[in-house]
């Protein structure tokens, strides 16, 4: 069983969002085992899984890496495309584009603490496309 | 051909430890061609792959990260579970949850100098769940 | 359908390099969906998807992840090999091996701004060997 649909996310404000429901609701009924991938096409966002609960923690992702990795760093050249623009390609390489997600018994086989994370790293970042694809049996 | 097995890891000490072989025996025959991804159902630990030899890379991978990704930062809110809380968050998403390793021949397609390791960021992590899954032909 | 290939590139230098060509005539005829995945079989080089177009960003990647995790870092213990050898490791786990990128219409479907960068960390690296696996239907 394959299934593959491009989603195109809301525009989200720079920052780590919760966007598990977003994807749930573009999810066939799932093979009893199988594979969720869940692929962003975009240089300057990422994709991760971390904590689903409390708000801070997602806060805390932006105050932190935005401090390790700055806008304006005085050892980027690329600086045409904004201070924020650099910084951005770099987050979305370390975090990265991609999520393989197991089904478990059609379920996806997330932890309890885990959620879907966008991760926006410019300021306008505009719309966000996804690819997702499942497959299984 | 699908395989799964959610399996229980011993509980590790904060740190990273070479689990390739807790890996391995938990494989089923493996098909000629196809994939195994292993999957961490958590958000404070990791997957990674990395050097299998000299325990020093583990420890100085230790040594490393912690510098980078500080215990007690005094950027974080998230504090409530510990200090070493809401950096083992952050590691966590930087190192990813989710490994993909190709199956050729007959067996993991690991190079002769990667092992499996488990990034445990927590001092008492607890035993940690992984979700092994394997497909091919 | 699978299809599975190793192939071995040609040396790089120390940095970040643009590989998409170098994949894709590797790659069969596309099932109509599908994923491809690389998968890098070292431990100190990475594979990763950033902006395909302006050379001055794989510049600054180098010039920003060598400042952050700096050659001889004082911290580091594992130094037989090299002042780059360690921290060419913590680079290939941050960056990691393998890419899982979605078939979509029988293409690639990486967005109109991605490319496939091989990330070489060690001075001298010498050739690289990739599997390459592709399924779909």
């Amino acid at each position: 069983m394959w299934y593959q649909k491009i989603i195109t996310l809301p525009e989200f404000s720079r920052g780590y969002h919760l966007i598990t429901d977003h994807i749930r609701k573009h999810l066939p009924p799932l093979p009893q085992t199988g594979i969720v991938n869940i692929f962003i096409q975009h240089t300057s966002a990422a994709l991760a899984i971390n904590e689903n609960a409390d708000p801070s923690v997602r806060r805390d992702f932006r105050q932190f890496i935005d401090h390790l990795i700055p806008d304006g760093d005085a050892l980027f050249s690329h600086t045409l495309e904004g201070d924020d623009d650099m910084p951005a390609h770099i987050k979305s390489s370390l975090f990265g584009q991609s999520l393989v997600i197991p089904i478990v018994q059609g379920r996806l086989g997330l932890g309890t603490w885990q959620g879907i994370y966008l991760c926006e790293f410019r300021h306008y970042g505009g719309q966000r496309h996804l690819v997702i694809t499942v497959w299984g049996e």
